[in-house]
């Protein structure tokens, strides 16, 4: 819009006359003024309609979260009335027109008001404008770009994986199934591990942002039926140890960066950002699966119980000061029927998880890439390798030990924020009762 | 792996032993000696078994792309035999010893052949790794970071868009039906339109990588079952021109990205980095549907026909220098539902096209921002509005005017290079006859 004043930059306009363009958060009608705060994509600032403002009229017509173009003069607050610890707390418009631009309906609660989660989920396209679900988003946006920026300079290239795949790829989780062409039936990726596993081939690192779906029918706080993974994999590895050193330091580059970015949001989500121990301690713990359950003083199990994801994080937090925790050595028969075990370890396998603030948010593995122990191991699963012909491909001609990880997008920003339920940090959530709308019983 | 050394930085290492991982391009066995080209993600170095090398046996088992690790000596290369243009060009491996990693079985073509669109796609774990292949999907990994990069820097906030969706939105193109839980039917999105305009509210500047699905049985060179769209919306415009500016820049800045990394690639594509015309001359140039008819001396007609998107091109390039040209004024009736007709411009509509070198790779548009025109411009196309309730919750609360856009990814990248077919420009192209394997009759 012409002329318009973006709020963060008002206090520079001291004594002159602006025009400003944003939502109406509140609206205080004291009957011979009318005090607004008007929010922008670049902050807020408090306005006021005097008693002989021209716009006293068009001021009492204003519906809160209407869209509004507003005119007028900024002026320094008295001292009294300064918030030194607001921004703009230290000027005020003083509005001399009102544009409505669109007029807000009476809204069905006040914005901000906590809410239970089906209802904030019913009202997204208000919800998503308070001040949490902006937060939340803005972390996420951030946590994307730090943690792809981080794979780049580490020299992986990104492609674009695939979401409509020919068949239930991993054999494990629960697929959707899609109405194809000629009557076939397509599935929904349940992961992009195979493309990723053949772009090793062109780029020898490579990383894709792709979205999944899982027709599990759970309905936990941790469980999406489409959520977003942030996947990598690569070549010429020894062992699981290297994409486990490129996960932590695209980790530890993607908190560096939302510390710096987002203190404010830290602080009103009462939490701040993770720790991992810096050197001498040495970054990340990392623990086998047999440690971990001995740590804890439980028995030894094939995998992680959830309570004992977050005893062992709590323990991690505790006695190392990192608020992540690697667990390795996992049973080969708990894992994806691609993860290597070498013969020396049998049968413990190159598998990962990590967990973050009590959950697990990644996990990866050294994945096998000799082509007739490929084909070995989906037989001892009852696999057909008729049916991945395709994906066989890239191991018939020269695959290098290689592997990766795959971290979940949702589970790291509710993490990040210690948000309960990873469907808040979700910003369209799926689930088994829900797109968008509730399903219909 | 401990000690490789990546081959771009060989010629730094001249006279010592050093250890490569990577790929086998080329073997040319002379009898007493074997020539190899080695590749890894970093580059490509000649190297050279001599007659008493202890690796003579081992050179003899290697075949091409076969995963190899490999130790020698970096040697200088005569004078005479100097390759001034080629990476490496100057320095040669003497190789000591070849570790196999992955053996590769004898391929079914020779790499880098020339061949049918379809040998191509059913061996893509292999023909992804030709320089070919690497070059586009290089490219387009820098086109989708210029891009993102650019509309952060305009101060848009990235969002993920979801794929699955409770209705076929836009009413238009067809739909895949996804079986759901409980028996519902759930379908793919068409396009984030929706999401994007929603999330004006949060951070009036949105902007999303996002899948689309389109079940359109078309199969022509420009279309895909499955494409990447590049996706932004932005609130508090006054026309159609600010969002065109926003793109224009997002192009211009993915432009000159591409041109400063990509030199050797647009070589190698016998093309040139895409001209945009700088001040004076002003940008890109605009033209309405009419103007663009009358320019091309045809009879006006209510859309471009694919021969006349290249003839405007044609003109735009010869007459303006540019590479580029927006279309403007479309008339509503041939818009999307939501587009803003300006009642003094009816029966032409605020939408617009950008054109790439003889193909249609965007299109945007203002947006109807007021309610009831909404729900009228749905009643008017015999769409229910009981089925977009979701969705028009955003208008009831305050939505400021706005517009955005939307560019396809593989069109986009198809286009920089000069591609014909827009699935070569796909990694993992899906249609109506294929998912990675072609679909059965």
């Amino acid at each position: 819009m012409k002329n318009r004043v973006f709020i963060k930059g008002l206090s520079s306009h001291i004594g002159k006359t602006v025009a400003i363009a944003g939502w109406v958060s509140v609206r205080r009608d004291q009957g011979k003024m009318v005090f607004f705060d008007f929010r922008d994509m670049t902050g807020n600032v408090q306005g006021v309609v005097l008693t002989k403002s021209p716009a006293l009229d068009a001021a009492k017509e204003v519906t809160v979260e209407s869209a509004v173009q507003v005119g007028g003069v900024i002026n320094k607050r008295p001292l009294k009335n300064v918030q030194a610890d607001k921004q703009n707390g230290d000027i005020e418009l003083q509005i001399e027109s009102i544009e409505m631009l669109s007029k807000a309906q009476t809204l069905p609660f006040e914005l901000g008001t906590e809410l239970n989660l089906d209802t904030h989920l019913d009202n997204l396209p208000l919800t998503l404008r308070t001040q949490r679900s902006r937060d939340i988003f803005e972390m996420q946006s951030s946590i994307l770009e730090a943690y792809r920026a981080s794979l780049k300079r580490q020299h992986f290239t990104e492609f674009e994986a695939p979401a409509l795949v020919g068949g239930d790829a991993e054999g494990g989780a629960a697929a959707f199934k899609v109405e194809y062409f000629k009557d076939t039936v397509a599935y929904l990726a349940t992961s992009p591990q195979f493309y990723k596993q053949i772009m090793v081939g062109p780029f020898e690192r490579a990383f894709t942002v792709a979205k999944i779906f899982r027709a599990e029918k759970s309905a936990t706080t941790r469980h999406l039926s489409e959520a977003t993974c942030l996947d990598f994999e690569m070549g010429f590895i020894e062992s699981e140890r290297e994409p486990m050193a490129i996960l932590e330091k695209a980790i530890q580059d993607t908190v560096q960066a939302v510390a710096e970015q987002h203190a404010d949001i830290f602080k009103r989500f009462n939490t701040s950002p993770p720790k991992i121990p810096g050197p001498p301690a040495g970054g990340i713990p990392i623990l086998t699966l047999a440690e971990a359950h001995e740590t804890l003083g439980v028995a030894p199990e094939p995998d992680m119980a959830p309570e004992h994801e977050r005893g062992i994080c709590e323990w991690a937090k505790k006695e190392k000061g990192s608020d992540f925790v690697f667990i390795t050595r996992f049973p080969t028969a708990k894992r994806a029927f691609y993860t290597y075990e070498d013969p020396t370890e049998a049968p413990l396998s190159r598998g990962f998880d990590l967990l973050f603030r009590g959950l697990e948010i990644n996990s990866g593995a050294q994945r096998i890439h000799d082509y007739d122990s490929l084909i070995g191991r989906m037989n001892e699963r009852g696999l057909d390798p008729e049916k991945f012909a395709f994906y066989l491909q890239a191991f018939k001609y020269g695959m290098p030990p290689h592997g990766g990880s795959s971290t979940g997008l949702e589970r790291f920003t509710a993490r990040m924020l210690e948000i309960a339920n990873v469907k808040e940090a979700t910003a369209f959530p799926r689930d088994m009762t829900r797109i968008d709308t509730r399903l219909s019983e």
